[in-house]
């Protein structure tokens, strides 16, 4: 059988002098704790005392699109992989589904993660949280399944448990702006004193175009107490939904969008779009524009309200969509676009861009704009940060390009630390250590080459793993 | 005079326990035979066992456009260089130009290819197959020229005989839909044992806008034995070409496009496009839409068929048009444009993209949609293959970027592994070497960082030599 | 007190056998002298034997936007740091700002440019034209401030004693095409035997879009003595201000534009467009097609002339019109735009781009470009030469990206060597520092993996350190 072997000094670079140095500043900052100031973990995982991760295949497959992607990639549908249809149930014909049967899908085809992060962090859960120091194959499926079985069924494998081993000192979730963060409630409520803390993601509201928009406005006036019939009391209710996240402890919000297009509409203008949307004749081009204009409303909030600002844009979401008819959203289908920053962000910046009191955090699926766009832009805004490589390029070669890229021009103190942006709980610690261990390559490269001497490479280091983060987010 | 050292471990990085491991792993693979799913060989050269190669400048310079556009990047005619007009004869006043004049200008200028792909493939093509150790210049021209001139006469250095000493297992070449494919049946007939199969490229069929539009489809009539009338004879003729090609041999089509643009036309829309286009009035953006539909209908031919579908996009053609004028097309001067790949591949994935029929190899000459696009897209469609670094990133950096960018996210499986994609050769175990030693470089860099075990890496570099390629082209 | 230690080896791979090979390729050039044939130096600097480069404030931090933009990014106003307001007087309430206070808050803030560029320049500045071998910080300030302003009073701290001391064979400065080159005149009348040549800049005079084009248009007829009423006389006064140019030793033109797009225009229709931006209404679309003739034009008058021909585009000018309005343009507030090349140099290059009598140097900001675009026309066009890594890029990491990704495919010889187009004087014998280090790592990359033998390793690190500037630019 093939052993998983989590070397001391795995993934740091081949050159022994620079590898001993990385070495040592990884060692630095290795057992600092986690501040996870983004991500989609569930939070009812830690509203229950009880609550448990399910299966080996509810933990490491059925919810991860990164795991299900490659799967599919290679011929394997998502029904036999436990995926639920639309319809929050089983896919046809799968009602009864054997997990132990998915489980031995993943082994048998595990060397399809050869290479990738998925791979890294699936050797590193299996090993560092379950014990397990074999690779999964075809022969030691069935082994492997009852061993984690066995352990999720122990009190040290509940949620909470988990979340204090790993040494989690926040835990930021994002929640739509709707939410009613009954399971944060729960959770300050219950004593236990893991920081999980909402974050304000109001995509849905924004979004004129989408089919739910109406009953999304419905839910808002509902939820905020405010009778949303105009753009002012649109604007109301949202603030109202800002100030009860950060009341329940939020410092951010969340926003993703097709672009990062921005724009400031006059208030009759924005009055007469969203009149049009809630008489659902939308014109088109104007949801987009509508899109636009509230991001700049928000970035106005957010100096209002303290809530820093981040902006995760350029995915074109559902690109199969037979994947998406059948299964939903966040099936492991959404592709990257290019994107411009330099004009969309314009408004937005010349309004707000140099304010004392907004953080933006910008995020891309466009590794062209690190060094042309990104870095340019953050090496001279007061208000921009640099959120780390985000998704597809949350891997070592992804955090290589970014420092590689962003670094030289943005300047360190302008980007924002990492954040793993999971809803695979027990992949946080290998998320965070990979990029500790990636920012580790890179500082020992600067010093290695004395462009920094050791108290600025162990300061930095310190800043990249924790310090960036906390500062950035306000934690 | 300076030599030509071709050391064993040349190409392979510099730290020494990677280098180490590199050369090891390349080891297990530089005897493997040379697969070449895809390249521009002329099938003539085969077909008569008594065919030769003609003057070293026939060999090495005159046809190779990758060699002459450097020369002329630097102020060397063309014409001086041999290059035939557009006639097919000498150019004007070239008449009786001598082979001789041609080789010199081409070792005095030989620097002009350090560090260059060129450089590195003529190097070891002069060392390797003609045993020349010295650099060639000014004052060993006249010298080499006999040398290489004397070992072309030799029955050893006829095409065949090449075949067999590289160790060339299948080598498929580019045809025109129209061929008649009369060398391959000379191969095939000759009782020859080299393996020499056609690929079915149908790009002059599908380019409405192309002048020799209409001739085409005469050509496609006469050949097909259909007479093409309307849109549903025409496919029913590309049909029949298709199964032509595929009983002798093929195993693939290639398409070339200005951009990866694909659309489903409806069949009356088809229907009065192709009828306009018969009558000599394509209206404006007809031809375009045409093209992307026809891409569509390749891959549901594909289906049906079993040949794999090939799409090499993004290069205009014929930059310079003097050029093109004076000597025609696949003269060193196409350029390469910004592509689009995530909205223009949507019409054709969303109808196949996740068809189990279908096997699309997808090329790039925009290196910034490899992390962005390709990458993201292969790692989700199970139709969609990563073709090896094309033409410009046929390259030491180029395949290190390719690795670098592509696998993390689109897993190795999702790769088809190399082509040569070359006219020339004499080339082809040059470029072979060059992609197992930067797999090599690329596979013991997973290994001295514990990325991959040793058992993963000798694996991964079978595939990377001949093993995705062969999967892939289903040879 | 923490040291800047300038080692020996600074900035070198850390491979020891490259590193090796490294330190002796750039110990072949280290001792050349600096050729600068671009760059922004103000030439009044050398046209008065006794002049000064004022307090330290104004030599390191007021006058350099790599410097002032990335403490203004942190939060810190322009105005803290002295930058003068558009009016040319201290900005309100600075009246009286003490240079000490600048410098402190500079020193204060050394820890943000740690790991750029500037970090580099400035710790080499300070260490080796002022012999300060102390990091910048709060504690240090006065100290360092009063070292410095003592030596700035020495004679050998003149700007024409460093520009001996720096080993300058050649400074071309940039200037305006209207510019009557006072400076340069009184520096060729001194007697003194630096050599500063102009070069010519006529931005202002081909960007009709300009509030300022018609006073510009005026200060040409009043300094050719051509009285321009219509495009051929505007022509003719170009040409006689190239011609003047030439005279006082310019050996070329520098051309910024939004875009590289170039385009012929009849000349009725020049002559039209013309005529209505001399009556102040120019129509929407025509200033863009206007200046892509233009340019076009200047490249006729390179061939004529001679003058080598530079392009800058892609830079977005003063994004934050706050900093523009009160402070004025070159604050660090460009940001560059994606950048095509491809479609927009073909009207130029089909006219020109194979005529032996034209060199156009090609600059970007968008490094997407080097590989898909430029590295690609350069590698085929005569007439064109690849510029170094430009502004943002000017760095290790940008100069290391430029080698990987142009050189195979444009060829060594198809590329310009180095400039610094810098404003900073003191910052010249660091950045050709860095770029010969840069150079070395990479030649030394090429050697140790054999793709270059030594004689050629070392001839192609004289190139790149001066040979390749001196040849493209005539010098």
């Amino acid at each position: 059988m093939e052993k998983i072997s989590l070397a001391a000094d795995r993934y740091l670079v081949a050159d022994p002098a620079q590898k001993a140095m990385a070495m040592e500043l990884y060692r630095s900052v290795c057992a600092l704790p986690l501040v996870c100031p983004h991500g989609h973990v569930d939070p009812s995982l830690f509203a229950d005392p009880a609550a448990s991760f399910g299966s080996p295949a509810d933990l490491f497959i059925i919810p991860d699109h990164y795991v299900t992607r490659m799967l599919y990639s290679q011929g394997i549908p998502l029904e036999t992989l436990g995926v639920p249809g639309v319809d929050g149930q089983a896919a046809p014909g799968q009602g009864n589904l054997d997990h132990r049967e998915v489980w031995r899908l993943f082994c048998e085809n595990f060397h399809l993660f050869r290479g990738t992060p998925s791979g890294i962090w699936l050797a590193d859960e299996l090993a560092t949280v379950f014990g397990i120091h074999e690779k999964p194959c075809a022969a030691n499926a069935g082994r492997l399944y009852e061993q984690i079985a066995g352990k999720l069924c122990l009190p040290e494998f509940r949620p909470r448990a988990l979340f204090e081993r790993f040494n989690i000192e926040v835990l930021c979730t994002t929640d739509a702006a709707t939410d009613t963060l009954e399971h944060h409630a729960a959770i300050r409520s219950s004593g236990w004193k893991g920081q999980v803390l909402p974050t304000f993601r109001p995509d849905a509201l924004v979004n004129l175009g989408h089919p739910d928009w109406r009953a999304q406005v419905d839910h808002l006036s509902q939820v905020s107490g405010i009778d949303v019939v105009d753009f002012p009391t649109y604007l109301r209710a949202l603030e109202q939904r800002r100030e009860f996240f950060k009341h329940m402890g939020a410092k951010a919000t969340d926003h993703a969008a097709l672009t990062p297009a921005t724009l400031v509409l006059s208030p009759p203008e924005a009055g007469r779009i969203f009149q049009h949307a809630l008489r659902g004749d939308c014109l088109p081009g104007d949801a987009a524009r509508f899109t636009a204009h509230m991001l700049v409303e928000m970035a106005r909030m957010s100096i209002e309200d303290g809530l820093v600002m981040q902006l995760h844009p350029g995915a074109l979401r559902d690109h199969n969509r037979q994947i998406f008819q059948r299964f939903g959203p966040d099936k492991g289908a959404d592709i990257p676009l290019q994107t411009e920053y330099t004009r969309n962000l314009l408004p937005l910046l010349e309004r707000f861009g140099s304010h004392p009191g907004l953080t933006l955090v910008l995020f891309t699926l466009d590794e062209s704009t690190y060094s042309r766009e990104l870095a340019t832009l953050a090496g001279h805004y007061p208000a921009l940060r640099l959120g780390p490589p985000w998704w597809f390029y949350d891997s070592l070669n992804g955090m290589a390009r970014y420092f590689d890229q962003v670094m030289e021009t943005a300047g360190i103190y302008n980007t924002a630390g990492f954040n793993d942006d999971t809803r695979a709980f027990c992949s946080i610690p290998a998320r965070h250590d990979v990029w500790r261990r990636a920012a580790a390559n890179w500082v020992a490269g600067l010093l290695v080459r004395r462009l920094v001497d050791e108290e600025d490479a162990f300061d930095i280091m310190h800043e990249l793993a924790i310090g960036l983060a906390k500062r950035t987010y306000k934690l």
